[in-house]
Protein backbone atom coordinates (compact mmCIF):
# COMPACT_ATOMS: atom_id res chain seq x y z
CA UNK A 1 0.00 0.00 0.00
CA UNK A 2 2.77 2.53 1.33
CA UNK A 3 4.95 1.28 -1.84
CA UNK A 4 2.22 1.87 -3.95
CA UNK A 5 1.25 5.52 -2.99
CA UNK A 6 5.00 5.85 -3.54
CA UNK A 7 5.34 4.61 -7.09
CA UNK A 8 2.04 6.75 -7.99
CA UNK A 9 3.71 9.81 -6.56
CA UNK A 10 6.84 9.29 -8.62
CA UNK A 11 5.33 8.80 -11.19
CA UNK A 12 3.07 11.84 -10.98
CA UNK A 13 5.93 13.51 -9.88
CA UNK A 14 7.84 12.57 -13.48
CA UNK A 15 4.82 13.87 -15.13
CA UNK A 16 4.62 16.85 -13.73
CA UNK A 17 8.02 17.44 -15.02
CA UNK A 18 7.39 16.62 -18.57
CA UNK A 19 3.97 18.25 -18.99
CA UNK A 20 6.06 21.55 -18.47
CA UNK A 21 8.30 20.87 -20.48
CA UNK A 22 6.11 19.45 -23.90
CA UNK A 23 2.68 20.76 -22.42
CA UNK A 24 -0.09 18.80 -20.91
CA UNK A 25 -1.36 17.98 -24.15
CA UNK A 26 1.43 16.27 -25.24
CA UNK A 27 1.48 14.13 -21.75
CA UNK A 28 0.35 10.96 -22.78
CA UNK A 29 -0.36 7.71 -21.01
CA UNK A 30 2.18 5.82 -23.87
CA UNK A 31 4.32 9.24 -23.39
CA UNK A 32 4.61 9.15 -19.81
CA UNK A 33 4.84 4.89 -19.61
CA UNK A 34 8.45 5.33 -22.59
CA UNK A 35 9.78 8.48 -20.69
CA UNK A 36 9.47 6.29 -17.31
CA UNK A 37 10.26 2.51 -18.77
CA UNK A 38 7.04 1.06 -17.63
CA UNK A 39 4.53 -1.05 -19.65
CA UNK A 40 1.59 1.35 -21.24
CA UNK A 41 -0.70 -1.15 -20.09
CA UNK A 42 0.44 -0.93 -16.97
CA UNK A 43 0.08 2.60 -16.59
CA UNK A 44 -3.18 2.33 -18.23
CA UNK A 45 -4.54 0.82 -15.30
CA UNK A 46 -3.40 3.16 -13.23
CA UNK A 47 -5.22 6.00 -14.91
CA UNK A 48 -7.51 4.92 -17.62
CA UNK A 49 -7.38 8.11 -19.75
CA UNK A 50 -4.87 10.71 -21.00
CA UNK A 51 -7.57 13.38 -19.31
CA UNK A 52 -7.43 11.70 -16.16
CA UNK A 53 -3.59 11.47 -16.20
CA UNK A 54 -3.16 15.22 -16.75
CA UNK A 55 -6.00 16.23 -13.85
CA UNK A 56 -3.90 14.10 -11.42
CA UNK A 57 -0.97 15.40 -12.63
CA UNK A 58 -2.26 19.06 -11.86
CA UNK A 59 -3.58 17.41 -8.74
CA UNK A 60 -0.36 16.41 -7.82
CA UNK A 61 1.31 19.52 -8.31
CA UNK A 62 -0.99 21.60 -6.70
CA UNK A 63 -0.52 19.01 -3.20
CA UNK A 64 3.25 19.85 -3.65
CA UNK A 65 2.75 23.12 -3.96
CA UNK A 66 0.46 23.40 -0.84
CA UNK A 67 3.12 21.37 0.89
CA UNK A 68 5.79 23.58 0.26
CA UNK A 69 4.18 26.68 -0.13
CA UNK A 70 1.39 26.95 1.66
CA UNK A 71 2.14 24.92 4.76
CA UNK A 72 5.19 26.33 5.24
CA UNK A 73 4.01 29.95 5.51
CA UNK A 74 0.82 29.48 7.84
CA UNK A 75 3.85 28.24 10.44
CA UNK A 76 4.70 31.56 10.51
CA UNK A 77 2.16 34.59 12.23
CA UNK A 78 -1.02 35.88 10.83
CA UNK A 79 -0.99 38.72 8.78
CA UNK A 80 2.43 40.39 7.35
CA UNK A 81 4.97 37.70 8.16
CA UNK A 82 2.41 35.05 7.04
CA UNK A 83 2.11 37.58 3.68
CA UNK A 84 5.93 37.59 3.42
CA UNK A 85 6.42 33.83 4.02
CA UNK A 86 3.78 33.08 1.15
CA UNK A 87 5.67 35.41 -1.10
CA UNK A 88 9.34 33.87 -0.20
CA UNK A 89 8.22 29.93 -0.44
CA UNK A 90 6.63 31.05 -3.40
CA UNK A 91 9.41 32.19 -4.93
CA UNK A 92 11.58 29.31 -3.71
CA UNK A 93 9.09 27.57 -5.76
CA UNK A 94 9.37 29.17 -8.98
CA UNK A 95 12.96 28.73 -8.57
CA UNK A 96 13.35 25.29 -7.90
CA UNK A 97 11.27 24.36 -11.17
CA UNK A 98 13.70 26.69 -13.09
CA UNK A 99 14.91 22.98 -15.05
CA UNK A 100 13.00 23.00 -18.45
CA UNK A 101 9.42 23.30 -18.09
CA UNK A 102 9.48 25.76 -15.57
CA UNK A 103 6.39 26.29 -13.60
CA UNK A 104 3.43 23.22 -14.44
CA UNK A 105 0.96 26.28 -13.86
CA UNK A 106 2.42 28.85 -15.61
CA UNK A 107 3.34 26.81 -18.52
CA UNK A 108 -0.36 25.15 -18.47
CA UNK A 109 -2.04 28.48 -18.15
CA UNK A 110 -0.41 30.01 -21.49
CA UNK A 111 -1.28 26.77 -23.55
CA UNK A 112 -4.93 25.32 -22.62
CA UNK A 113 -6.45 29.11 -21.95
CA UNK A 114 -8.72 28.39 -25.01
CA UNK A 115 -9.11 24.50 -25.10
CA UNK A 116 -12.17 23.76 -23.15
CA UNK A 117 -12.34 20.69 -21.30
CA UNK A 118 -12.05 18.86 -18.08
CA UNK A 119 -8.08 19.33 -17.79
CA UNK A 120 -8.61 23.14 -18.30
CA UNK A 121 -11.84 23.08 -15.83
CA UNK A 122 -9.51 21.58 -13.06
CA UNK A 123 -6.42 24.32 -13.94
CA UNK A 124 -8.52 26.91 -13.49
CA UNK A 125 -10.12 25.69 -10.28
CA UNK A 126 -6.84 25.11 -8.64
CA UNK A 127 -5.61 28.73 -9.52
CA UNK A 128 -8.98 29.93 -8.29
CA UNK A 129 -7.80 27.76 -5.19
CA UNK A 130 -4.73 29.69 -4.71
CA UNK A 131 -6.17 33.23 -5.26
CA UNK A 132 -8.58 32.22 -2.57
CA UNK A 133 -6.20 31.44 -0.42
CA UNK A 134 -4.44 34.80 -0.93
CA UNK A 135 -6.92 36.49 -0.36
CA UNK A 136 -7.60 34.70 3.16
CA UNK A 137 -4.39 35.57 4.22
CA UNK A 138 -4.89 39.20 3.37
CA UNK A 139 -7.54 38.92 5.54
CA UNK A 140 -5.61 38.05 8.72
CA UNK A 141 -3.24 40.48 7.58
CA UNK A 142 -6.72 42.91 8.17
CA UNK A 143 -8.26 41.71 11.57
CA UNK A 144 -4.28 41.64 13.03
CA UNK A 145 -4.42 45.66 11.92
CA UNK A 146 -1.41 45.10 9.53
CA UNK A 147 -3.42 45.58 6.41
CA UNK A 148 -6.39 48.44 5.35
CA UNK A 149 -9.88 47.29 5.26
CA UNK A 150 -11.34 49.46 2.61
CA UNK A 151 -9.43 47.47 -0.13
CA UNK A 152 -9.98 44.16 -1.70
CA UNK A 153 -8.27 41.03 -0.58
CA UNK A 154 -8.88 39.76 -4.38
CA UNK A 155 -6.91 42.91 -5.93
CA UNK A 156 -3.81 42.24 -3.82
CA UNK A 157 -3.81 38.23 -4.46
CA UNK A 158 -4.52 39.27 -8.74
CA UNK A 159 -1.34 41.74 -8.36
CA UNK A 160 0.89 39.27 -6.15
CA UNK A 161 0.17 36.96 -8.97
CA UNK A 162 0.98 39.48 -11.31
CA UNK A 163 4.29 39.97 -9.52
CA UNK A 164 4.92 36.05 -9.69
CA UNK A 165 4.34 35.74 -13.78
CA UNK A 166 6.34 39.10 -14.29
CA UNK A 167 9.22 37.17 -12.41
CA UNK A 168 8.64 34.06 -14.08
CA UNK A 169 8.94 35.91 -17.39
CA UNK A 170 12.33 37.90 -16.78
CA UNK A 171 13.84 35.06 -15.39
CA UNK A 172 12.89 32.13 -17.95
CA UNK A 173 12.43 34.03 -20.96
CA UNK A 174 14.67 36.84 -20.63
CA UNK A 175 17.35 35.41 -18.51
CA UNK A 176 17.61 38.86 -16.59
CA UNK A 177 19.71 38.45 -13.89
CA UNK A 178 18.14 41.02 -11.79
CA UNK A 179 14.75 39.17 -11.66
CA UNK A 180 14.96 38.44 -8.32
CA UNK A 181 15.68 41.57 -7.42
CA UNK A 182 12.98 43.26 -9.36
CA UNK A 183 10.34 40.90 -8.10
CA UNK A 184 11.23 42.23 -4.35
CA UNK A 185 11.12 45.86 -5.32
CA UNK A 186 7.69 45.18 -7.22
CA UNK A 187 6.32 43.02 -4.45
CA UNK A 188 7.67 45.54 -1.53
CA UNK A 189 5.96 48.19 -3.31
CA UNK A 190 2.53 45.99 -3.47
CA UNK A 191 3.21 45.46 0.36
CA UNK A 192 3.84 49.27 1.29
CA UNK A 193 0.61 50.26 -0.94
CA UNK A 194 -1.73 47.92 1.65
CA UNK A 195 -0.17 48.58 5.17
CA UNK A 196 -2.46 50.01 7.44
CA UNK A 197 0.40 52.06 9.10
CA UNK A 198 1.57 53.63 6.05
CA UNK A 199 -2.14 55.38 5.47
CA UNK A 200 -2.58 56.26 9.45
CA UNK A 201 0.92 58.58 9.08
CA UNK A 202 -1.06 60.06 6.27
CA UNK A 203 -3.95 60.63 7.47
CA UNK B 1 5.12 44.61 -55.87
CA UNK B 2 2.15 46.40 -53.88
CA UNK B 3 0.11 43.19 -54.75
CA UNK B 4 3.06 40.82 -53.46
CA UNK B 5 3.75 42.67 -50.34
CA UNK B 6 -0.31 42.42 -49.68
CA UNK B 7 0.04 38.74 -50.29
CA UNK B 8 2.92 38.43 -48.04
CA UNK B 9 1.17 40.76 -44.96
CA UNK B 10 -2.08 38.63 -45.36
CA UNK B 11 -0.07 35.46 -44.88
CA UNK B 12 2.09 36.31 -41.74
CA UNK B 13 -1.11 37.66 -40.02
CA UNK B 14 -2.61 34.26 -40.74
CA UNK B 15 0.31 32.86 -39.43
CA UNK B 16 0.63 34.74 -36.34
CA UNK B 17 -2.73 34.26 -35.85
CA UNK B 18 -2.41 30.19 -36.09
CA UNK B 19 0.86 30.68 -34.10
CA UNK B 20 -0.63 31.78 -31.28
CA UNK B 21 -3.27 29.40 -31.31
CA UNK B 22 -1.13 25.82 -31.68
CA UNK B 23 2.30 27.08 -31.07
CA UNK B 24 5.08 28.45 -33.11
CA UNK B 25 6.88 25.18 -32.92
CA UNK B 26 3.31 23.81 -34.79
CA UNK B 27 3.61 26.74 -37.63
CA UNK B 28 5.07 24.61 -40.50
CA UNK B 29 5.14 25.37 -43.90
CA UNK B 30 2.48 22.78 -44.31
CA UNK B 31 0.38 23.62 -41.75
CA UNK B 32 0.26 27.17 -43.17
CA UNK B 33 -0.08 26.07 -46.36
CA UNK B 34 -3.28 23.64 -45.92
CA UNK B 35 -4.50 26.73 -43.52
CA UNK B 36 -4.59 29.05 -46.16
CA UNK B 37 -5.48 26.64 -49.28
CA UNK B 38 -1.70 27.51 -51.02
CA UNK B 39 0.42 25.52 -52.61
CA UNK B 40 3.32 24.21 -50.11
CA UNK B 41 5.99 24.68 -52.71
CA UNK B 42 4.41 27.95 -53.23
CA UNK B 43 5.04 28.78 -49.61
CA UNK B 44 8.03 27.23 -49.43
CA UNK B 45 9.71 29.83 -51.84
CA UNK B 46 8.72 32.59 -50.14
CA UNK B 47 10.33 31.37 -46.48
CA UNK B 48 12.59 28.74 -47.17
CA UNK B 49 12.53 27.48 -43.74
CA UNK B 50 10.28 26.90 -40.85
CA UNK B 51 12.70 28.89 -39.23
CA UNK B 52 12.89 31.84 -41.50
CA UNK B 53 8.46 31.56 -41.25
CA UNK B 54 8.48 31.57 -37.36
CA UNK B 55 10.92 34.42 -37.25
CA UNK B 56 9.13 36.44 -39.96
CA UNK B 57 5.55 35.70 -38.60
CA UNK B 58 7.02 37.59 -35.11
CA UNK B 59 8.33 40.45 -36.82
CA UNK B 60 4.97 41.04 -38.72
CA UNK B 61 3.15 40.62 -35.22
CA UNK B 62 5.85 43.15 -33.83
CA UNK B 63 5.37 45.58 -36.87
CA UNK B 64 1.63 45.57 -36.19
CA UNK B 65 2.05 46.28 -32.58
CA UNK B 66 4.17 49.09 -33.25
CA UNK B 67 1.98 50.52 -35.74
CA UNK B 68 -1.12 50.12 -33.34
CA UNK B 69 0.19 50.70 -30.12
CA UNK B 70 3.56 52.66 -30.30
CA UNK B 71 2.90 55.20 -33.60
CA UNK B 72 -1.14 56.01 -31.38
CA UNK B 73 0.89 56.96 -28.08
CA UNK B 74 3.57 58.84 -29.52
CA UNK B 75 1.30 61.15 -30.91
CA UNK B 76 0.36 61.95 -27.23
CA UNK B 77 2.61 64.65 -25.20
CA UNK B 78 5.63 63.28 -24.03
CA UNK B 79 5.50 61.97 -20.01
CA UNK B 80 2.55 60.75 -18.03
CA UNK B 81 0.11 61.42 -21.07
CA UNK B 82 1.94 58.88 -23.35
CA UNK B 83 2.71 56.81 -21.07
CA UNK B 84 -1.29 56.06 -19.87
CA UNK B 85 -2.19 56.14 -23.70
CA UNK B 86 1.02 52.87 -24.42
CA UNK B 87 -1.10 51.72 -21.64
CA UNK B 88 -4.70 51.68 -22.70
CA UNK B 89 -3.39 50.30 -26.53
CA UNK B 90 -1.47 47.87 -25.04
CA UNK B 91 -4.69 46.89 -23.41
CA UNK B 92 -6.74 47.44 -26.55
CA UNK B 93 -4.41 44.86 -28.71
CA UNK B 94 -4.46 42.42 -25.77
CA UNK B 95 -8.21 42.07 -25.92
CA UNK B 96 -8.31 42.77 -29.83
CA UNK B 97 -6.22 39.54 -29.95
CA UNK B 98 -8.70 37.76 -27.39
CA UNK B 99 -9.44 35.00 -30.34
CA UNK B 100 -8.31 32.11 -30.15
CA UNK B 101 -4.77 31.69 -28.88
CA UNK B 102 -4.74 35.09 -27.69
CA UNK B 103 -1.77 37.33 -27.99
CA UNK B 104 1.14 35.84 -29.48
CA UNK B 105 4.03 36.99 -27.95
CA UNK B 106 2.46 35.65 -24.40
CA UNK B 107 1.79 32.64 -26.27
CA UNK B 108 5.45 32.33 -27.52
CA UNK B 109 6.97 33.78 -23.99
CA UNK B 110 5.63 30.43 -22.33
CA UNK B 111 6.27 28.13 -24.92
CA UNK B 112 9.88 28.92 -26.45
CA UNK B 113 11.16 30.31 -22.51
CA UNK B 114 13.47 26.47 -22.85
CA UNK B 115 13.31 26.15 -26.19
CA UNK B 116 17.35 27.60 -27.59
CA UNK B 117 17.30 28.92 -31.02
CA UNK B 118 17.19 31.29 -33.60
CA UNK B 119 13.20 31.67 -33.36
CA UNK B 120 13.87 32.04 -29.10
CA UNK B 121 16.42 34.71 -29.75
CA UNK B 122 14.21 37.05 -31.98
CA UNK B 123 11.37 36.53 -29.47
CA UNK B 124 13.78 37.89 -26.83
CA UNK B 125 14.95 40.67 -28.70
CA UNK B 126 11.49 41.77 -29.56
CA UNK B 127 10.79 41.54 -26.21
CA UNK B 128 13.67 43.44 -24.64
CA UNK B 129 12.98 45.70 -27.58
CA UNK B 130 9.22 46.42 -26.14
CA UNK B 131 10.77 46.77 -22.67
CA UNK B 132 13.48 49.71 -23.72
CA UNK B 133 10.20 51.72 -25.39
CA UNK B 134 8.30 51.57 -22.04
CA UNK B 135 12.28 52.71 -20.22
CA UNK B 136 12.44 55.80 -22.77
CA UNK B 137 8.56 56.82 -22.26
CA UNK B 138 9.40 57.07 -18.44
CA UNK B 139 12.18 59.14 -19.08
CA UNK B 140 10.37 61.94 -21.10
CA UNK B 141 7.98 61.64 -18.41
CA UNK B 142 11.02 62.51 -15.90
CA UNK B 143 12.39 65.29 -17.77
CA UNK B 144 8.59 66.66 -18.12
CA UNK B 145 9.02 66.41 -14.32
CA UNK B 146 5.90 64.28 -14.28
CA UNK B 147 7.44 60.99 -12.74
CA UNK B 148 10.42 60.57 -9.88
CA UNK B 149 13.96 60.64 -11.28
CA UNK B 150 15.20 58.24 -8.24
CA UNK B 151 13.68 55.32 -9.58
CA UNK B 152 14.98 52.59 -12.15
CA UNK B 153 12.80 52.65 -15.88
CA UNK B 154 13.62 49.45 -15.77
CA UNK B 155 11.99 48.52 -13.23
CA UNK B 156 9.12 50.26 -14.05
CA UNK B 157 8.57 48.38 -17.56
CA UNK B 158 9.00 45.57 -16.31
CA UNK B 159 6.79 46.30 -13.49
CA UNK B 160 4.25 47.63 -16.85
CA UNK B 161 4.66 44.15 -18.12
CA UNK B 162 3.69 42.57 -15.11
CA UNK B 163 0.25 44.29 -15.13
CA UNK B 164 -0.48 43.19 -18.73
CA UNK B 165 0.77 39.14 -17.81
CA UNK B 166 -1.51 39.78 -15.00
CA UNK B 167 -4.40 40.97 -16.65
CA UNK B 168 -3.49 37.91 -19.72
CA UNK B 169 -4.23 35.22 -17.02
CA UNK B 170 -6.83 36.75 -15.30
CA UNK B 171 -9.17 37.54 -18.40
CA UNK B 172 -8.20 34.50 -20.50
CA UNK B 173 -7.82 31.38 -18.01
CA UNK B 174 -9.61 32.54 -15.31
CA UNK B 175 -12.45 34.20 -17.56
CA UNK B 176 -12.56 37.08 -14.52
CA UNK B 177 -14.99 39.37 -15.61
CA UNK B 178 -13.21 42.05 -13.71
CA UNK B 179 -9.92 41.37 -15.57
CA UNK B 180 -9.59 44.93 -17.03
CA UNK B 181 -10.84 46.70 -14.05
CA UNK B 182 -8.00 44.84 -11.63
CA UNK B 183 -5.31 45.90 -14.61
CA UNK B 184 -6.71 49.34 -14.33
CA UNK B 185 -6.18 49.36 -10.67
CA UNK B 186 -3.29 47.95 -10.58
CA UNK B 187 -1.56 50.46 -13.04
CA UNK B 188 -3.23 53.40 -11.22
CA UNK B 189 -0.74 52.05 -8.20
CA UNK B 190 2.04 51.93 -10.40
CA UNK B 191 1.74 54.90 -11.73
CA UNK B 192 1.07 56.72 -8.07
CA UNK B 193 4.20 54.90 -6.94
CA UNK B 194 6.28 56.86 -10.14
CA UNK B 195 4.60 59.82 -9.85
CA UNK B 196 6.96 62.93 -8.75
CA UNK B 197 3.87 65.28 -7.10
CA UNK B 198 3.02 62.80 -4.83
CA UNK B 199 6.73 62.42 -3.75
CA UNK B 200 6.86 66.23 -3.44
CA UNK B 201 3.70 66.57 -1.43
CA UNK B 202 5.24 64.13 1.07
CA UNK B 203 8.56 65.53 1.78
Amino acid sequence: MRKGEATRTAILDRGARLAAQIGLEGLTIGRLAADLGLSKSGLFAHFHSKEALQIQVLDAAAERFVEEVVRAAVRQPRGEPRMVALYDRWLDWAKSNSGPGGCLFVAAAAELDDRPGPVRDRLVALQKGWLEMIAIVYRTGVTERHFREDLDPEQFAHDLYSVMLGFHHASRLLRDPRAEERAHVAFERLLASVRRERRTAKA
